[in-house]
């Protein structure tokens, strides 16, 4: 089957190489007034010295890891595969983040000089760089490994080790990004609009900068490595799942014709049809451009999954697998969308309206309204999970939620694009009002960034679900690990003690994550509001307008408080199923990693519908969707401080759960075969 | 062995006899001046009018229940076990309130007459008849039960029935009086402390003696119902466990002396053991008075407990039972123990301190850092809770586990006494305020009330745990029904597709149910907002001191909201698991068990802290323990903001998921047999 492997690593170099085509033509857009150069420049400065100084440090934590891998006996290649994926993600970071630095202010200059297609166009192609990038790199990874390693009886370890080293950049990358984002965020926003009573992305503010680098940092890298992840760890635990099935389920589920290797290389193979879909739903936009810009987007993801779905079909039917894995991928995909448009729901409708009227009676109750959405918008996402689970399990069997994950993320390229559009059009908006552009400039930018607030709340959904259902996978293929190790069955009963207190304790582990980031960004923030405070007592004439603020300064503390707290909760995230695994054994393992999904799940859901929804309600306010009220008035400060609280709900320590459970799951994998 | 069963019955009717003694001299008590009898009289009239008009809407409930009972084939004597642990549970909750809501008036008058001593003793007097009747209706419930079926093979289903009934009641009785008193309490705050700026408990405030009203609706009835279900659930579960032991395990653990119908008295025998035990703590109480109050209610809990342990052991030993279930007991009592104090340090220690001094920075930050605090203290109870079923499993199996549950809650009756204490010293002091008695007895009663505020909140962590272990053993019981009714082995492995579905509707149950009770307070206190703002308006020297606030008109409302709100979440929990249990199957069920328990344990741990935590941080800043605050600066208007956004958190919503977690459980094993 080596014909049928040298496709993955082909076809990741040549969307790779798109991806640097795009970008070459990217940077040749024009950047517009000096003034508009120079903040660009500033926020670029300020993303590559934070992911400098945050890939130095992360060099240190990957030596470490390589090392114990190497020396702790899982062997040279899961070692070497580790640090593979660690390079691939950072990569992706890497190419994302040079790519949005420099499509926002080229957006900035499209909005300006053509128009609003014009600027939807170089925004868009912003994102695909970094869409097509996360996609290519992680078929590359995994294609280059098994192209070498496909005869290995050490295969699934080796892609294990490759899925730790993208997830624990995705975590660094994640809690980094958000606390560096929030602090930046928040600190402004306190010391800025209430206290000095100055717009948002106003120049004088010194956290403005800080502020437009976080969104690249955390919406840009940290989702991207979020989904990077999520990509490869779908196709491992495929694989995994597939190299360790009986010849009867093999046969129960999928006929006589169909191979233990054909079952490896499907999940890579369904991954290439996804990227070729992917690249057509991109170059569609050429033509969709011209439509209203949220149809757009919309048209070039269902493009692609439509392609994706329909080739997919021809695929399985023509080599002989039959439908049964479409059925699974079908659900997974459908999961997918759904879960998006529950999460569009609970962060842009009616239980928006609710928090914004309950602003009324002040903060209190704001908050009260917020949390209760939040735990009511949980129902909906867990239940499609549940469903898609049943029917991917009721065709495919366990392999089947693996490829309902790989379903779910196939398409990747695209929907990715869209992810990192949004903030590329949020920093478009911030450099139109930093230069000054006027009005009619800024309508343009704030129409493309409204766009991309429900885009960015959908791709959070997608983000948990793809996230619970890859982690499901990953427990699936866990289990079938220690199964075939202990060379018979190990039981997992729900009312065995030792499963019962590793749920406990997975519970526990999450809890901890979270509110150490929860803690990080308000320690950060009470700092960059001393900075804040100092600069605008100490400044000459910087309200004024005359003096010059540091906002150097500001982005140095935002990296500083990122790169200091970051490292506690990913230390926590990897020894704990490593302290369990090994001293309570692979029964306990495996209740912690149901634990630690089901609490993470629900934190991730909660705190990311919540903050959206708080956000979203600040905004009815202001639009005066709510009778009565406008900035302004106390309903208004009520939804000010309802939406500060979501800050860090929904841009830090929610985000950071999907990527906590992922790991811990990806950990307690490469452990299976070891602590039996 | 009829001889021993007949001993609980016997042991619970003078429980309750010694109970009404205590009630009989409490009522002699003088009640002080005309104003405090007229004060008394109205917070009694109007907790009584919400107990009847609540009971006679939950019998129509218990009546439909018992009907579907009958007529699905449960048998005669489950559904009229049913109707029983109702009555029971009913009962126990009249009794306390009844008790409570003379004893307070009474507290103050005695602080009044004789100081602080005299008025310790009264309010425990009046917290005795609550937590004697609590324990002895318990044993007469299950004691008469088994005394006429301990020889029928339907007596696990009869136990089951009588404690669904208990549970059922529980349910309604938190949910409705927790959505009473908040209603109250924060519609009261936000017009009176807030907008009118008058001091808490003024007489001018036409909510307050709904305010007085709720904290007994919801701490004595409410947590009165909460902790019955337990102590009813805990042995319930050892019996089922102990009834379904294989002769095999029973020999593993025991050695050979020991036979089932042994293991099935022991839990019964054990609570006879501590409600003696108790009386001796409480009968204590006459001496220790004299001492600092705080530390007189801590001796006796801790008197209770070690005549209990050292009573059990030798017991135990003596019996023929050996040592090994003393240890399952001994852990589950430090558990229990220990959650309270971590409880305690999260609610009243450095932590508190924190969100205080996040006050300075408005009410946003002082949000995030209680959610901090709520995450983090969830931490230590979920380890406390792993480890003693670790050891109660090590030393005495699955039986273990819910021995050691029975083991924590053997000493019910004092630590009921306890926790009904602290609304009688709270109503103490609102009397006291009311009827403007000074600042002396203020001081004596503002005393009082602070160390009910540490004793409730050790409770609710008491109880949460309670709660854990009870569920869990409840959980424990119903695999091994399902086991003997499948006559064989059935797995509940954890990543079984079906385990899993079950595990996510399980979290979707609790979530949306803590998402209604949450709606339900922040709908039903703006009612109440409205109608202080209208009576402040309407009626003519009321803010003056000359107009008389309308305060039934107050009862009526919260009344109303509570017995409309209260109904959806208990439906939602009883139609739940019968829904999973018939549509999917007995493992969809298991999994539904353990899903609601780990996040219901979580959300209960979660809420009743950091609602304990902000609640406390807005005292610090008032007694001046964060430097250069005080009542009346911003700091202090935002850490009020966060003990409104904690009152339902830590009142309403939290401790309903104790009761609910353990409601599920009940009906999952009531079905047991059934969906097989």
């Amino acid at each position: 089957m080596q014909n049928i492997s040298a496709i993955a690593p082909i076809a990741g170099f040549i969307g790779l190489s798109l991806a640097l085509v795009t970008y070459g033509r990217l940077i040749k857009k024009p950047s517009g007034t000096d003034k508009m150069i120079a903040i660009g420049d500033e926020i670029h400065l300020g993303a590559m010295t934070f992911l400098k100084a945050e890939y130095s440090k992360l060099s240190i934590f990957v030596a470490v890891v390589a090392a114990l891998l190497f020396f702790g006996g899982f062997g040279t290649y899961t070692a070497g595969a580790f640090i593979f994926g660690a390079l691939c993600s950072g990569l992706a970071g890497y190419i994302g983040m040079k790519s949005a630095t420099k499509g926002n202010v080229r957006t900035t200059a499209a909005a300006k000089d053509h128009g609003v297609g014009a600027a939807l166009q170089v925004a868009f192609s912003s994102g695909a760089v970094m869409g097509l990038s996360v996609a290519s790199l992680g078929l590359i990874g995994l294609g280059t490994i098994y192209f070498f390693q496909s005869e290995s009886d050490q295969l699934t370890g080796i892609i294990s080790g490759f899925s730790m080293g993208a997830s624990s950049i995705a975590l660094f990358a994640r809690i980094g990004g958000g606390i560096f984002t929030k602090a930046a965020d928040v600190g402004s926003d306190l010391v800025g609009k209430i206290e000095a009573g100055i717009p948002e992305d106003d120049p004088r503010n010194p956290g403005v900068i800080a502020d437009n680098v976080g969104d690249n940092v955390g919406d840009v890298a940290g989702m991207g490595a979020d989904i990077f992840e999520s990509y490869v760890g779908a196709m491992v635990a495929a694989i995994t799942i597939a190299a360790t099935m009986s010849a009867a389920t093999m046969t129960e589920y999928f006929g006589e014709g169909v191979n233990t290797t054909m079952l490896i290389t499907l999940p890579i193979t369904l991954s290439v049809i996804g990227l070729a879909s992917s690249m057509i739903g991109i170059w569609g936009m050429n033509i969709f451009k011209g439509m209203d810009p949220a149809k757009a987007l919309t048209v070039s993801e269902i493009t692609a999954g439509v392609i994706f779905l329909v080739a997919a079909a021809l695929y399985l039917m023509n080599f002989g697998y039959g439908l049964s894995v479409f059925w699974a991928i079908l659900s997974g995909t459908i999961a997918g969308f759904a879960i998006g448009k529950v999460t569009e729901y609970y962060t842009a409708a009616g239980p928006v309206f609710k928090i914004a009227k309950a602003s009324k009676t002040g903060p209190a109750t704001n908050i009260i309204a917020g949390i209760a959405v939040g735990l009511q918008s949980c129902a909906g996402p867990l239940l499609l999970i549940a469903a898609s689970i049943l029917v991917a399990f009721e065709f495919a069997g366990l392999y089947g939620i693996a490829m309902a994950a790989v379903g779910m993320l196939a398409t990747v390229g695209v929907t990715m694009t869209i992810d990192a559009y949004g903030p590329v059009a949020d920093n478009a908006g911030g450099i139109s009002e930093m230069s000054k552009l006027g009005p009619e400039v800024r309508e343009i930018t704030d129409g493309l960034d409204a766009i991309g607030n429900t885009t960015a709340a959908i791709g959070k959904g997608f983000a948990i679900g793809s996230a619970a259902l890859t982690s499901l996978a990953l427990f699936v293929a866990y289990k079938q690990k220690v199964m075939v190790a202990a060379g018979g069955d190990i039981s997992m009963d729900i009312t065995d003690p030792k499963v019962v207190v590793g749920l406990l304790i997975g519970a526990m582990v999450v809890l901890i994550c979270a509110a150490m980031t929860m803690t990080s960004v308000g320690k950060a923030a009470g700092e960059m509001v001393d900075e804040i405070r100092r600069q605008f007592k100490e400044i000459p004439g910087l309200l004024e307008g005359t003096g010059k603020p540091d906002t150097a300064r500001c982005v140095e503390i935002s990296t500083n408080a990122a790169l200091k707290e970051m490292v506690m909760p990913v230390l926590v995230a990897v020894a704990a199923p490593v302290a369990v695994g090994y001293g309570l054994g692979p029964e306990s393992l495996g209740g912690m990693l149901a634990g630690s999904l089901l609490t993470g799940v629900v934190l991730a859901l909660l705190m990311s519908n919540a903050g959206g929804a708080w956000d979203n309600a600040k905004k009815f306010i202001e639009t005066g969707a709510v009778e009565g009220e406008k900035k302004g008035t106390d309903a208004h400060a009520a939804a000010v401080i309802g939406d500060t609280v979501g800050d860090p709900f929904k841009d830090t320590t929610g985000p950071a759960m999907n990527i906590l459970v992922k790991l811990i799951s990806i950990v307690a994998l490469l452990l299976a075969a070891k602590i039996v």
